[in-house]
């Protein structure tokens, strides 16, 4: 997902914390879970922290929680400031908030950094207890069950009885599948947004080429890098190139089409960057690689890789038998990393294996990342689903 | 394009390169250019070498010449085998030779490493005769047409009176364009295929990811490195990426989907390619960096992504104004780096501008490569284009 979704500016009478529909300031906390935890590869850890954030209040009967999910390069900041002078919201603060299609005077609204990652959960960058030392690649392989069956942890101890939703694009609409797969009675609705129930070959190609990028860059070191250092040239290679997947070819079109940077426009016979798209990726390229763990990227898209629950079960309508909740598919038209056809056919595998769903696509020329932009339309889809409970109307042609 | 196009098998009982239809065995040549020459830029070499291939015989009206141009990766030795011994042909063997597509019986087939190359033409990688160290980076900045121009002496050196066709895909296609707008009394007719008159921006984004790839390899060393050292990591890279590119989504799930490597296909708890796409990609990087010169590699791209004709001529119909060949172009509809509406518009654009031009649309869901594998369609296309000459009948749709 990009770095530069933005929130639409507030108005100059007040801090954009403060703006109407803005869930303000908000303080991220962590979940410790003491004891050991296994993984799905049989391996365990001795314990395990989750960073997350909650919008919004738990309601007396706690079924009101919605729990988001994010993709691979995302975390528990979703919605609202870190303080007064932050210049950037959490990621999906256009659609969460007072009055907003994830409605937080409704709903406690709850996000949480994955097991694997690196913006404050336990991943590869962590210390390992038994050791001392940083788990690097001696951290277990992580799965997306991995990830929901620790998420499954934090939510009970908060005394959650059950999920009113659990929504997600990307990584998130897989985490929020594999939610509804494997707490059928305790996840009402999921939303599952510009994903996929298995990558293509070519999804897994770009992964590959990302991680390769890493690996192969001498400073990864089989995974032992300093905190400050590391595979930064690979790391940022990586970003660059599935950014390129993250946005669309008429999008990127219209966004830089040939132009060139500076008034010139003419020829420069350099190597520097000087179409606009490039300096754009490079900016990309070089942000990412001081907020994100290359290790943590590779557990990540590993996990990606690998998620296919069709391929356990034999298909994905027997995947989906276990499925209580009520089910919104979205996919966005020019999405080519996660096309639409990949999230309808979720969609019609929950109705082949008797489940209510429903499936809608959105017109967009701006690519994967569509689920993070502003979109009534998908707001009005969202607040619907959300809002309407049983009595929902599946009128959505597949 | 890829590495592992092959030539139809051959008849076992008799050598390969001895087959009926095959060149059999060539033999490179240099021409030397011994007086100055002047780039675009203004920068001007003391002389330049150009390797090239020939096959098949100059009429004594030295009218029968086609000339091949070349994609990104490939080279002067487009048909035939170098040795006995040789595992593979020229990369465009099945359309060229005796009786094939283009009729080596009829025309005096020939090929040139562009300038800027890394195969035996001066480039980069080149001795720079005023100091006696590889040019490297200080080589002056090439472009499409400078590759023509150089190109336009060798076959004056041979006494070529004109060209009955030039032909190319991918930036082959873009050379073959510059051919006809820069020399259009010597340009008969012109055959583009998966080629595009400018990049899209998604396009150079790709581009601009490999070349920083190499540039942010530390090996690189603003481009002085050893002959057998240098950016390797980087180059294979930027190849393994680009590859994608050149394949197709469908194309690439028919040929690997998701399967994995051995027996098992079980879950692998391991950073190790597991997938056949994986271990595929990583083997046309590792064969690339062998035979390819990373500076080559940012000039020629550079190359590609300034190529504009439409933007000094204000139009690309302008820019076709002086073309006096007849054209076909032929757009691949899986290729989703030069799309198929790309090339179509090239034919639109000669159209406009009062020129013979014709455009096919081959259906094929090995994207971007297509131009380079077996198809019976193609072969009939081109055979047709070549041989009927002003008789040729325009009959495809656009």
């Amino acid at each position: 997902m990009t770095d530069d979704v933005q929130a639409p500016p507030a108005p100059s009478t007040e801090p954009r914390h403060l703006a109407a529909g803005d869930v303000g300031i908000v303080r991220p906390r962590d979940f410790a879970h003491p004891g050991p935890f296994t993984f799905k590869s049989g391996q365990t850890i001795q314990g395990f922290t989750l960073r997350y954030e909650t919008y919004g209040a738990l309601s007396a009967t706690r079924d009101n929680a919605v729990l988001i999910c994010h993709a691979l390069s995302g975390d528990h900041h979703c919605a609202g400031w870190h303080s007064e002078s932050d210049g950037k919201p959490g990621w999906w603060n256009n659609l969460i908030g007072p009055g907003k299609a994830v409605d937080t005077r409704r709903f406690f609204v709850i996000c949480i950094n994955v097991l694997g990652g690196c913006q404050g959960s336990t991943g590869p960058s962590s210390t390992d207890p038994a050791t001392g030392r940083p788990y690097r690649i001696r951290f277990p392989f992580v799965t997306i069950r991995d990830m929901v069956n620790a998420q499954k942890l934090l939510l009970d101890s908060l005394g959650i009885t059950e999920l009113h939703a659990v929504m997600g694009g990307s990584m998130g609409g897989m985490t929020a599948m594999m939610f509804a797969m494997e707490y059928p009675h305790f996840t009402r609705r999921q939303v599952i947004m510009a994903s996929t129930a298995n990558e293509s070959a070519q999804a897994i190609a770009f992964n590959e080429v990302g991680r390769q990028a890493i690996m192969q860059d001498p400073a990864w070191n089989q995974g032992e890098y300093p905190r400050d250092g590391g595979p930064r040239v690979g790391l940022g290679i990586a970003r660059m190139m599935a950014h390129i997947t993250y946005l669309s070819d008429a999008g990127m079109d219209r966004k830089f089409g040939r132009r060139k940077r500076g008034s010139a426009g003419g020829e420069a016979y350099t190597f520097d960057a000087q179409f606009e798209v490039e300096s754009y990726l490079l900016h990309q390229g070089q942000s990412f690689i001081n907020r994100f763990d290359a290790n943590s990227y590779l557990y990540i898209t590993k996990a990606i890789d690998q998620f296919d629950p069709a391929r356990a079960a034999g298909s994905l309508e027997l995947a989906f038998a276990p499925v209580q909740a009520e089910s919104l598919v979205v996919g966005f038209a020019s999405d080519w990393l996660f096309p639409p056809e990949q999230n309808r056919a979720i969609a019609l595998a929950l109705l082949r294996a008797g489940k209510r769903a429903s499936y809608a696509e959105l017109a967009t020329d701006l690519g994967h990342d569509s689920f993070l932009l502003e979109s009534d339309e998908l707001y009005a889809l969202v607040r619907g689903f959300l809002e309407r409970g049983e009595a929902y109307a599946f009128d959505f042609t597949i």
